[in-house]
């Protein structure tokens, strides 16, 4: 399942950059909802241009929020799965690198 | 400030929208700022479509939703100091029902 | 209901202290919910003591947090209802600095 | 110093639980500080008995919402870096089980 570097996974894919990750695993799902967050975040600004009412933009700012929110505890399920438990089995120090940065990465979304 | 019902205020707005509601004590600033937000919105969109390192859509994500939640102060900070003063000084039930009103938000606020 | 400082009032809270804000709406609610956030603050202290497993520690925690968070926001609401409209009430710029704190208050409650 | 499994570990535990989980890093000082919120929560009972002023008791809640959340923090790194890990060293579905659950936690303390 992260083995997205084979020609076939590439294919899937329909792209070939090698820099990729490649350890997500429901992009096109991921694409549709931030696609949806954008247009969120277009309708909030036409809110306010339009001076709309004070609480029904604070509602859709919730809304944007709960949907990011969503979206970040979804890649870090991810990352969780593929990089940190991928790296505990390589062994070595790297593991401990992962977990550093995930639990830090996770930090900032409690705080945020 | 307030007073957006004079043709000076709607000239300054350069619109004539008779529903706005005209609280909103530096709509440019927010303007700019939901601008960036949607700039914002738009790059972690491109980051996951480009598969770059989880952790750092991540860290984008934090900032998105902080400064999503900073707009959302500013709003509701405007909010209580007209409407719900506002509604405090003319007396009657009114004030009640947007201080309910103001609550709910807040709630979906800390909440989200 | 804010006039706690006629006699009547303060039989009715069975005390005399003078310097009591008395805007809480339903003290003893209040207190029987917070008794139970100390109870629960105990339970997490033995839990880790006991070592017990880490996500039923993390589950408790969250009940606790939630637990805190609403009884914050209800003495919100309760402020909002009480000093702010009485504020406002009473006109002058003293609406504008219960205002200004009570902006504040949320903020630290949305950020924690 | 997680080698809690050794007799002088359990003799300065006090205890000879043998289904303690031993993960936690540094378990004296997660109960000085969970025994420091316990007292914050008991402050908070005290200052909403006294009727002290409602933002003040807000900032308390607060500080204690957060350093709850510091310790949530701490643990779940600390979960992270042992049975997650270890789990992935292991190799099997159980890995896989873990990350959900660590997961889910974090789910729970992001929407708290």
């Amino acid at each position: 399942m992260t083995d997205t570097g084979s020609p076939a996974a590439l294919d899937a894919r329909g792209e070939g950059d090698e820099h990729a990750h490649g350890y997500i695993t429901d992009k096109a799902n991921y694409l549709a909802r931030l696609k949806r967050i954008e247009g969120q975040a277009r309708g909030v600004h036409r809110m306010v241009d339009e001076e709309q009412y004070c609480i029904d933009i604070l509602t859709q700012v919730s809304a944007l929020t709960k949907a990011l929110e969503s979206v970040a505890l979804g890649l870090l399920d991810d990352h969780l799965k593929h990089c940190v438990v991928d790296a505990a089995r390589m062994g070595g120090p790297d593991a401990d690198a992962k977990v550093k940065e995930a639990s830090d990465a996770i930090a900032r979304l409690v705080r945020s």
